[in-house]
């Protein structure tokens, strides 16, 4: 997600009563097994778009790897910025994807359907042979990624969305959507002080929450990883990075919340969490995209990151990062 | 300080090389034991107008409470934000001030110089029979009430300028000024990220330095509070609330600064600082009036304040907060 037009509160369509609120239409066609949309699992056949910078991209990155999907999936990265249209594969030489051959996103969705009328998001997955994206809708995505591609899952790797966690998970994955991950947007592109003053509170309130579930138990549904985290930890990281300033939530830094910190910690060290985030990319996209809330677009030097390697303390509690599986052995690829 | 036209890097000519340089060309008349500029030291005759939100004038409402100078000066506050053209008297009912009956600080200023053409600046201290300015000359203003007014200070009243600490206080002052109290600023108003980035080498440097200074003393000169601690505590008191988010003073907190976050409660928590400081009105001031900074002017809920009042420890290091003298008595006029 991400993308100019969807994000800005000061922009009309996209808030209601003076709140934030998410346009979440998505390109809903799926990739599975049985190949039900016209997209079956393939390996080779799809590109995964991603930026560093977004959270809502962020969580394919890490359960792709995870789940040792890289051969499967190729991964395209747009670079942190983008214009008014579209995100851009400006990190790449000469501009442009080595796979797709395209500069920009929006040529991708343009293919799927010309004129494509809502956000050029990510992440994005693309049919390689006709380089239209197949879907957008990143909730999804992921929990494709843990079920629709199990035969290309590498030796060992975690079961992310356990059949007997899933009605519990859905909820908390809900409340998490809502009060976090989409709570600090809620914060940062309030219409009014009041819808922001409202905003806080439930941010707060459902980080509160979290540090009570999370106080006793190492992961969020207990004993090991599983999606729940993933969706929670691309929040936190990037919580005193650009939240805490930037959108104004700011009761306190992650820092501050002891519980909250040493879980985020854990995560964070854990192979396929730390190894997937770029913080300069992440301040970079946040202050230099939202000219509506940092006109001056000059980008933090801070926060001091090095504490996001000191010890969380959090083994004490016991569990097992990756349940009956293991974490990934192989170097991270893009 | 803090007035509009003084405080834009964006609006030209204050700014140099892009770097933020502030205007410190103010009214230098004084009022003094002898006289010499027309303006004798005399109880009741002066009133000393400020706001609660500026750092600058703050200084001067501290030094006026530790040295019991509330009968001999009058105090006048000014609402938290202000027009392009002036501070006004919105606390006040009917909006105006009862002893000047002016709505408007400025009119105060052209009393004394009209059509006067810089900023219309706190702390002032006007001339009560004539209405005028008498001088906005912040640094000079809490020297000349710990030497033009001693016999006007209350019994026990501490030495806040000693002789003997003199010439390192100033150095130290100067220090404090150009890399700490102004360079807060200096982040925020920054023109161009490379300006941004060295202030922000400058002012993290800065704050080594007194952390360094203030590990194993309890003030910034030794056994007791002085002028210099004034100077440095009303920019750590807004570190956390306005200067790490609103000008992206953020390394670091003041709070995950051990040493000045210990140094500050301790002040804090000392008759004359804690009580002359109002978080409310710092925050509506800096995040409504710099519409450049913060277009949406909605003002930040948080930081959580209550650690300002837990404990310190710095009574270890010895020292007497008064040196000879005492604590203030009597409570808060204004």
């Amino acid at each position: 997600m991400d993308i100019q037009g969807s994000e800005f509160s000061t922009k009309g369509s996209y808030v209601t009563g003076k709140e934030y609120t998410r346009d979440t239409h998505y390109i809903e066609t799926r990739i599975t097994r049985d190949g039900a949309d016209g997209y079956p699992v393939e390996a080779g056949r799809y590109r995964l778009v991603v930026a560093r910078a977004c959270p809502w991209a962020h969580r394919s990155t890490i359960v792709r790897r995870l789940l040792g999907l890289e051969d499967a999936i190729s991964i395209g990265v747009c670079g942190p910025t983008h214009d008014a249209r579209s995100w851009t594969f400006d990190l790449d030489p000469g501009g442009a994807d080595p796979v797709l051959g395209i500069e920009r996103l929006q040529e991708a969705y343009f293919k799927r359907t010309p004129g494509y009328p809502r956000g050029v998001t990510v992440p994005a997955i693309v049919d390689v042979p006709s380089g239209a994206v197949v879907t957008n809708n990143f909730p999804q995505i992921t929990l494709d990624f843990s079920t629709e591609w199990k035969q290309f899952h590498r030796h060992g790797a975690p079961d992310l969305y356990p059949e007997e966690l899933r009605e519990e998970m859905t909820a908390v994955n809900k409340r998490i959507f809502t009060e976090v991950n989409n709570g600090v947007y809620r914060c940062g592109f309030a219409g009014s002080q009041e819808a922001y003053d409202d905003a806080y509170d439930r941010l707060f309130a459902a980080l509160d929450w979290l540090t009570e579930r999370l106080a006793g138990q190492r992961y969020l549904m207990g004993e090991f990883i599983t999606e729940a985290d993933v969706r929670l930890f691309t929040t936190l990281v990037r919580f005193d990075a650009v939240y805490h300033g930037h959108f104004k939530c700011n009761r306190s830094k992650l820092t501050e919340m002891p519980v909250l910190w040493a879980y985020a910690r854990d995560l964070f060290q854990t192979t396929g969490f730390g190894d997937t985030v770029d913080f300069e990319q992440i301040k970079k996209h946040y202050y230099v995209v939202h000219e509506d809330l940092n006109p001056t677009q000059i980008v933090p030097k801070g926060p001091d990151t090095s504490g996001w390697v000191s010890a969380h303390g959090r083994e004490a509690l016991g569990g097992r990062p990756f349940g009956h599986g293991t974490a990934p052995t192989r170097p991270v690829d893009a």
